[in-house]
């Protein structure tokens, strides 16, 4: 018997026939049917329910990402479920798929994840938010972060900065690879160069920034400026710089990435190129409902501009 | 039939007869059974998922407590569910109760929430973290503030704090009511007291912090240092102290609660009363798993104890 027969005759629906509806009721009795959730997942096919993908909830970032999705599925009737995981392995998606879910959002792919690749051959409907796979399309929200870094670089560059340092995010993720790019070609813009000598590169959180900064300020020559990969490995950059003595303005620039609430406060005062993080998390909920709803819909791909944030932390070099 | 019947007969257990594994087979393939979570549920009314309700995911508390809780659960074999919700509502305590959980962990709970009732009466597994509603008794993990307060508020008088203010969390929590008990004993011992004028109540969240501590720091005779309900909440302490140009610690002494990995940073450096946060957690996620596979065991509360991490915003007053 059919899906559909099956949902319509527990919804007493009048196409289909006494005995069928008898058949079909006698059966959900004998297994104990009961009018739960999973019972409905399985006569009809939906739960309502949408899946986000997370391989890194301890990163302050996804924080703020979460209450938007959540208020924006909920007005459309749908419920959000977190999962969060280590990684985004076979068994990751194995289980996004034996959920029960009628999609799901993406938020820390690398582009070597198995994920998409799984949900497509399960046609488990799935989109993108901020970090893309290109090995699979689907619909994305994503950043552009052009005009942030050239706002960004032409303030660092008229303030007189030349010896510019950068802690790039992981190279297998499709953000870090195109703020490298974003920030290379304004440069270029100025007559300015990213030197390998200047460059690190690690996970999008706080040690790496340190890190790195550490590594930076050991030079013989040093950055004036580091371009952070984002506000999280920004505030490693700060620490770093702290607890070497390294006074920033004065001696060192920080520019991060994200915009974040606590870049914002009075004792971080990040300078940082920002977008509407809430409102790109709230397209990504319209996005993967549309998707749900009309299966067979033109891929959408919705890009969210950049602005240069000026605060305390970048200022003229010594 | 009943649940454990059909379980066995879809598992083709032997102690099934031959006629009643025939007669669900029927029934599970005319309603189109498939072997996937949602039939799993269905035929043995175990799903292996634990919820963790979350009414407050951008506060950065939150943060710290989803991978341990994920890593405990998946070492037991289970899945963990977040449900992130705006407050503890009845229709938050039915999705809770559709959702095929086996159990839930309560993080944000209020002493007035209907949550804990509901899920009781549905006979849906729960337990505390950190807090807790007398309505309905639980498993529970929880932190014993007072050690903690204790030391905290002997350096404070040794150091010569005489005026202390607190800005506090919701009068709805647990974990508010505790800390204030605490922190007024521990004063009582030094024979100090919080005065009414100098105690602020709010939200668990930064701006909260920061806007009591603006109101704190205009009276004639601001405090020398304030007791924040958490180190969330001193962050704004913090912030506000800074754009009103009060120097910490010179001027204005801070002490958080919690011990967040931020506080720690160099640019935050917070005194603050700390526990092992990522363990509690760990024990959260042993305590319910115990719970779903053994409902009639008594009840156990985890308590973890609390220390003062002497940090830059705790010094003598000028």
């Amino acid at each position: 018997m059919s899906q559909p027969t099956v949902s319509r005759a527990l919804r007493d629906d009048p196409r289909v026939s006494a005995e069928t509806k008898r058949r079909v009721r006698d059966a959900a009795n004998l297994l104990g049917y009961v009018p739960s959730d999973a019972g409905r997942a399985l006569s009809s096919g939906r739960t309502r329910r949408i899946g986000l993908l997370l391989t890194d909830l301890s990163n302050h970032f996804y924080s703020h990402i979460i209450s938007p999705i959540h208020r924006e599925l909920e007005s459309q009737g749908y419920q959000l479920m977190l999962h969060a995981e280590d990684a985004d392995t076979e068994l990751v998606a194995e289980r996004l798929i034996g959920n029960g879910l009628d999609g799901v959002i993406l938020a820390t792919t690398t582009v070597d994840s198995v994920v998409p690749l799984r949900l497509r051959d399960r046609r488990l409907p799935f989109i993108y938010f901020n970090r893309t796979a290109s090995v699979v399309d689907a619909d994305a929200t994503v950043v552009s972060a052009t005009r942030g870094f050239e706002e960004a670089v032409r303030r660092a560059a008229d303030l007189g900065h030349r010896r510019i340092g950068a802690v790039l995010g992981p190279e297998n993720t499709s953000t870090a690879a195109s703020r490298e790019v974003a920030l290379r070609a304004a440069l270029a813009g100025h007559g300015l160069a990213l030197v390998p000598e200047l460059v690190r590169r690690g996970p999008f959180d706080t040690a790496a920034g340190d890190a790195a900064t550490t590594s930076l300020l050991s030079l013989a020559e040093p950055p004036t400026a580091i371009f952070c990969g984002n506000d999280v490995i920004a505030y490693g950059t700060l620490n770093a710089a702290r607890r070497l003595g390294v006074e920033v303005p004065g001696d060192l620039s920080v520019i991060g990435f994200d915009g974040l609430p606590a870049a914002g406060w009075e004792i971080i005062d990040l300078s940082t190129i920002a977008y509407d993080l809430a409102e790109m998390a709230a397209e990504a909920a319209r996005l993967i409902v549309h998707r749900v709803e009309n299966q067979d819909a033109p891929l959408v791909r919705t890009e969210f501009d950049t602005r240069f944030v000026q605060r305390h932390t970048l200022a003229a070099p010594r």
